[in-house]
């Protein structure tokens, strides 16, 4: 061992003793005769101080030192006389007796500080020194912590770890798989994973009860803003189960990962919400509730005042934002042309003030005081409160007035990252119609369960019918992020084949895309169902951010590129020739 | 929930009680009047009852149920008449009072028992159902233990599990990649990792101190017996360490999982031994130490005695088989022919037995009574032993006396698999030279350090002088299975850059080949090393199984066939072309 102790351990109480320590230079300050020099590792940061007592030999080589060279030091604990309350360490420093390079470094391309000087794309390519960082120590760290909390947990419950193949084959249902050319198999392929989804539910037939993994899965997307082409996930699934057990267990699995590993205590059941109302009062399938500001339909009681805007539209909503009746006309217009980018692609804004001196709005030549007021106080506004309408199409409408909530809520500051508020999202409807293809397509996967309820819709001619039908399917929210999702699966034949019929599948198609597990079901498939969590960005959130880059020990950029490693790159004609393929370009 | 009590859960003390149970049918037992029904789930095996006082619907159900009918039963705890010592349940029944039938089955293509009357190649193809059988179970409930308590083991020294990419650059050294198209790099592949090894250097230099993962690794090899084509590794490294470290820690590892897995106490340090007293001794670098069966060095002993085939030889060894003194001539024979064969390679066999009559041999006409006695003697043969000689090539007779060992050792009985020896392999050659490309290649990669007391020799221009430098690489060895390998890496950038000179790379192939590692290096690389291990087999080996098939939730067979999916399979055109690919074929 090179070192007895770690940079982050030493305290007055090792005070006298002689220790070694190893690690990488962060900051040398030189006041003349006296140099301190900062010692980090993993643990922390000890400070050296090297003088005109030190050894010779001591003194030459602290001479020559740069930033981030890699040293053993020996030397005695002192106490300091200038303590620094700021580092776990600060109360001492060691009296240099010895130092041993263990490697010199070229200077860095970047400061290796919590705010470094490099930019995103300097620091990925040398990123094996942006994780020298403090804050990327700490989330990987974090990401370690999560990994183990929920393995124990899991383990705890009886839970099995079951690992499940990278090599599987491609199926043309979904997002597109990777694949991976077979040399022993000339002209064939493996495609890499979406997600163990079949795999887990084979495990269930084969009788493994309750099976989980942390497990990379692999979607060739052309990526949007922090999405990566391999991520992350808990996988998790069960047998002789219904949703509530689901629910239960998941919920104690957040509920554990939220005390052990940010210590927050939770002693009540987390919300719920259909996703019926999500979308009417948040106009997002994955509100964020740390703040209220719902919308309101204001359909009927804005309608039949002779304002066309209203008077035409389907739908009219609105939200009360609190303290802003205050709002300048300036910052009114701003907001109008906020919401007019064609991000959210609103044709205008209306808006109202309750303030002191009455009420004031935009739509004042249509609506009188009274009318005016009967829709603040529908919208629940009190004297202060400024209310914002939109109106349009229903859906779309409210997916806008979801958008301009969650911009007020970061504008009021209503969304810190250090207030966790988590929900269930549940009955999503089960199918969701195409009009170019004018067939079906499965809003998650064709072997979610429709509610029993529901059935009978799902058995009607009619289409319409059919698409109001549920799905028996839930999602975990994380303070407006989906972090989990998953179903109740089909385990009887008949149901799974009214499915695909619905969905436009042959028999033929149906056996050639998933043949293996419909076979697997007929040996007697137990009632089963699970659930899949966003494992990168479930550690993003704990840590208090919102993207995923700095919880990926080595992630790719929007290319899908390892700038680092620069990958992907040409392979030579011989492999290609292996693997019985030639360029298309 | 569908069940109250699992099926390997009920016991005396519940007698009374009014459960419900969920699982499989593993057996139906009709004795007119009584019908006994085996229950079956992951937990054990309950038995059910339903005579002429059950209900009639209980009575209907149950004459039309088969084996694997997925059942939800419900019905008293009953102390049995007739108790079964051989299960946990043994001293109960349910009395049944209601069966639903939550799924039938068609009858399985093979038996779901301990011995399944299926072949291989049918119960890999309908694996969910194989994966139903008892022996399967434990396996994958070990394996499950096993990762559980590795991570647990490695978190409690500090290590972080960090997660490294799938999708990474090819390099074209070493075995074969797997690469994977990609659709946004046109004409570029990703390489699927076949180990997590630069990474792991990289998390080192980025100043992770302790690292580990069980991480899938992928390898395009052209199948041997028991090889997979993705494989689990236990990958762990360490900054700051020296050998001695590292064999302490996970000496330490091994430990805990010996206990927590198989309850076993290990109060001793493991044995260690020098690969090349690992070849003299044993005739392999992975030496069965369950037995002692050592092989002596005859050559000096038994030339010069006429015998041509000896004096010829350039080394003449033996080993010691005990208490096999009265084989038949048959039985030598048999033996001789054994060591004849092509995967053996002897010439031909030499035996001396030790009887109580005197000493005989195949060799009498050479050698007296006395120098037959002292070669006896050498082999610390007592009375009652057999004593069989190779020669020729050293290396080569070394080894085949190394398999005749074990062979001898297997006949004798004297590899229990419920026995385990431990061993540290360390010290092994740091080069290999090949004869027909004229270059040295890399016994381990090229990032192994030498001995620091070899430096001398690696810097020396006569490359057999090189080829004489060992490493300071170690291997675990258990049974004589090798299941970890590591090294001590260098982070001496003068050592790296002779290490390519000495692999005869220049520098320009150096920097295409590993570019971005030796440029991380330059920024201040601590000393550091680690090792892997390969987690299947161990989990075969602590299951007391030689095939690592059963460990595996969903192998691939000897063509890399995942005969269940029916994978690699065809992928479609436009596929391919939207992977700028045409097919070779």
């Amino acid at each position: 061992m090179y070192r007895t102790h770690s940079c982050g351990e030493l305290r007055l109480q090792h005070k006298g003793q002689q220790v070694t320590l190893a690690g990488w230079v962060q900051r040398i300050r030189n006041f003349g005769g006296m140099t301190f020099i900062d010692l980090r590792d993993r643990y922390g940061i000890t400070q050296l101080t090297v003088n005109d007592e030190s050894p010779a030999a001591v003194r030459e080589t602290a001479a020559a030192l740069g930033r981030e060279f890699v040293l053993q030091v020996t030397g005695a604990v002192v106490e300091r006389s200038n303590k620094n309350p700021k580092i776990a360490t600060g109360d001492i420093e060691i009296a240099t007796a010895a130092i041993a390079v263990l490697n010199p470094a070229d200077t860095p391309p970047f400061t290796i500080e919590d705010d470094s000087d490099g930019g995103e794309e300097l620091r990925a390519r040398f990123r094996y020194l942006d994780l020298r960082r403090a804050p990327l120590q700490q989330a990987i760290r974090l990401r370690h912590r999560m990994a183990q909390e929920v393995r124990s947990y899991l383990d705890s419950q009886q839970f099995l770890e079951i690992e499940t193949p990278f090599l599987i084959k491609s199926t043309p249902e979904g997002a597109r798989d990777f694949v991976v050319p077979s040399r022993m198999n000339p002209g064939e392929f493996y495609a890499l994973p979406q997600s163990p989804q079949t795999f887990k539910q084979l495990l269930m037939v084969a009788g493994y009860d309750r099976y989980f993994q942390i497990v990379r899965c692999f979607r060739d997307e052309d990526l949007r803003a922090d999405r990566q082409p391999e991520f992350t996930q808990i996988d998790c699934e069960m047998a002789f189960v219904e949703r509530e057990d689901i629910l239960q267990t998941f919920e104690g699995l957040a509920k554990h990962l939220f005390k052990s590993v940010l210590g927050m205590e939770w002693t009540t059941a987390f919300p719920r919400m259909s996703y019926a109302d999500a979308i009417n009062y948040y106009g997002s399938d994955k509100p964020d509730i740390r703040f209220d500001m719902r919308i309101s339909d204001l359909t009927d009681a804005v309608k039949g005042k002779n304002f066309a805007v209203f008077d035409s539209a389907p739908y009219i909503g609105g939200i009360c934002v609190p303290a802003c009746a205050d709002y300048t006309r300036k910052q009114l217009d701003e907001l109008t042309e906020w919401v007019k980018r064609p991000q959210i692609g609103a044709k205008g804004m209306v808006y109202i003030r309750r303030t002191t001196d009455g009420i004031k709005s935009s739509i004042d030549k249509f609506y009188t005081p009274d009318h005016l007021a009967a829709i603040a106080d529908q919208c629940r506004a009190s004297q202060g409160d400024l209310i914002l309408l939109l109106s349009g199409d229903k859906k779309k409408t409210q997916e806008m007035l979801g958008a301009l909530r969650i911009e007020m809520g970061n504008r009021l500051g209503l969304r810190p990252n250090n207030v966790f508020a988590p929900l269930w999202v549940y009955d999503f409807p089960l199918l969701e119609w195409d009009d170019e293809t004018q067939r079906f397509y499965a809003m998650h996967h064709p072997f979610t369960s429709p509610k029993p309820e529901d059935l009978p819709k799902f058995y009607a001619a009619d289409r319409h019918a059919i698409a109001q039908v549920n799905a028996n399917a839930y999602d975990f929210v994380l303070n407006g992020v989906e972090i989990g999702g998953g179903s109740i699966r089909i385990h009887d034949s008949n149901v799974q084949r009214r499915m695909f019929e619905v969905l436009g599948f042959s028999e033929e198609e149906a056996n050639y895309k998933f043949g293996f597990i419909i076979n697997a079901f007929r040996y007697g498939a137990p009632p089963h169902g699970g659930i899949a969590f966003g494992f990168d960005r479930w550690c993003a959130l704990f840590g208090g951010q919102e993207t995923i880059r700095d919880y990926i020990a080595f992630p790719k950029n929007n290319t899908g590129r390892d700038v680092m490693l620069d990958a992907p790159s040409k392979i030579d004609e011989v492999q290609m020739k292996e693997l019985y393929l030639k360029s298309a370009l």
